[in-house]
């Protein structure tokens, strides 16, 4: 019955504060296609938002992502609290539904308002995930959910976009993988706050472990752009068995204590500056674009884009020259 | 003995261009630290760049990406055409070095000047890497290689950013593969202009291809921004056998015939003028930043973002406000 957008975002959020899950699911739809009310909503929910301790989990395939995320479910509810899951792997069994164990684990909160799941398509424009991600986080937290898990596989360029996003990372191996997976692994492991060797019912996981906290010599963590410090970092590691929930109790104790340090009495930890700089480079950059693309700027613009293409101007002159025209518009 | 930044990059892009692959190397190594030297070195390279034909090879670990890269090589040199290769595969064989044959085969290229081999780090921030690999294929192609070949494992948002790098993305497929796999495979044909099935020789793959053709209906791709148009796309599936080389010659076939369709007469197409522009909003991105990071703006810039870390200013409202600094500033 709302045309207007503006209104239309105010009804959604304010439904969502309320507790109303459809509302909750329709905002996050339009964070993932970056709708017109996607902003407005946002803009209305950010004050809200900030209480949830937001967790990436992050793995290679086949490390047992989902049926962690699975049992760490169980454990925050039996804690009491609400947790929503955020699947930006677009494989996830969790949403996918390869799995049925997990399938069926996950259908046993069908009924728990307590719990929300929702998976996101991973594909987009380059630098994209990282944005998305941290926007249906803020949603989902102004909503009132204490714990955000956020899973993707890692692989690429993803569990950096996801780590960017959350307060804890946690990397998921499995024990006894091959050569290529360590290879990954090496990527993978700049992104952990906790290493988690799962299967550890499994001959080689207290090896793995091991061998995973021999790496783990104390390294240099940094943190982007105007709060730029170095800072030591050196993940736990820790083995569960997501399946029968060996070590998963230990999981979230470990989760509780990585985010009471990372505060540490501050109200504005270094994950959370860094992402607080992410969110707003990126709305500056669209918003710079947005000025360069009016009716007015548009064919000028365009113009110069064309010249990079043909190779007759490089980019950093047309960049310059873009950034002129706004600097010099003065309003 | 060159201490001045300009004046190196200066230096350094002369002797690239004048066939020094020393010069060159250190050129790569500069961009991918995105050292002081590379803007310099990039704006005096780019007008002799945006020759060479940017082919991006993508697809899942262990589907033989390397392998196809080796035997592309030897075919490229049969037609006497120069070629380097980016391999922005943290995993990769070709230099990380796990498939023997690769490495023979690859060393047997190591006398000819007419093949450069190079590996990028994939890792880095959230839409970094089809930069760094845009800026690394400036230099390759200014430095005269006909074909650079941008290889990388395609699991996650890394393909995306490797095609956006590439006039012609190729995506690599393993015959009878498993259903996680499968549903990577979705994300992966969205960017491809070329499928290939390789070990060509394997039972399914034949059946693989055909199940390719049948989902590959006609799509409509985009290219974003200033030069947003849907595109009729439906890419063509081949079959390979790298390791034997069958299919190869087919492949380079296919290649040159996207690259002149792709061109069609026209100076600028779609995936340059995607390109520039996806430069040039990068560009455009850390100017800005650097802007607000000035020594006079860095307080006021740092405490607009702690607001947003502490949830009292919500990031878009931070960004106009950071925004209206720069428009006014005039100059």
């Amino acid at each position: 019955m709302v045309a207007d957008p503006e209104a239309l975002a105010a009804e959604l959020a304010d439904a969502a504060l309320g507790g109303d899950r459809r509302a909750l699911a329709r905002l996050l739809t339009a964070v993932e296609n970056r709708s017109s009310i996607a902003e407005a909503a946002l803009r209305r929910l950010y004050p809200t938002a900030g209480r949830a301790h937001l967790v990436g989990i992050t793995g290679p395939p086949g490390a047992g992502k989902s049926t962690l995320v699975a049992a760490l479910i169980g454990e925050v509810r039996k804690a009491g609290r609400a947790v929503a899951v955020v699947a930006v792997d677009p494989s996830s069994p969790i949403t996918g539904g390869a799995l049925l164990g997990d399938r069926v684990r996950m259908q046993s909160y069908a009924g728990d308002r307590d719990v929300f799941i929702r998976s996101m398509a991973a594909r987009g424009h380059a630098g994209g995930l990282a944005s998305t991600t941290t926007s249906a986080a803020t949603v989902l937290d102004a909503a009132g959910f204490d714990l955000v898990l956020i899973e993707t596989v890692g692989t690429g360029q993803s569990e950096v976009e996801v780590a960017a996003a959350a307060d804890t990372t946690v990397v998921l191996e499995a024990p006894e993988m091959g050569d290529e997976v360590q290879a990954i692994k090496a990527g993978l492991l700049e992104v952990a706050d906790l290493v988690v060797v799962n299967k550890g019912d499994k001959p080689g996981a207290q090896r793995t472990a091991a061998q995973l906290r021999a790496m783990l010599v104390p390294s240099v963590g940094r943190v982007p752009g105007a709060s730029d410090r170095p800072q030591p970092k050196r993940p736990e590691v820790l083995v569960t068995t997501a399946a029968t929930g060996d070590g998963v109790a230990e999981l979230l104790a470990a989760l509780d204590r990585h985010r009471a340090v990372g505060h540490a009495g501050a109200t504005s930890p270094a994950a959370r500056l860094a992402r607080a700089e992410a969110q707003v480079w990126t709305i500056l950059g669209e918003r710079v674009r947005a000025r360069l693309l009016t009716e007015d700027r548009r064919g000028e613009t365009t113009a110069v884009l064309a010249e990079v293409a043909d190779h007759t101007l490089d980019p950093y002159a047309a960049a310059d020259r873009l950034l002129e025209g706004i600097a010099h518009e003065g309003r």
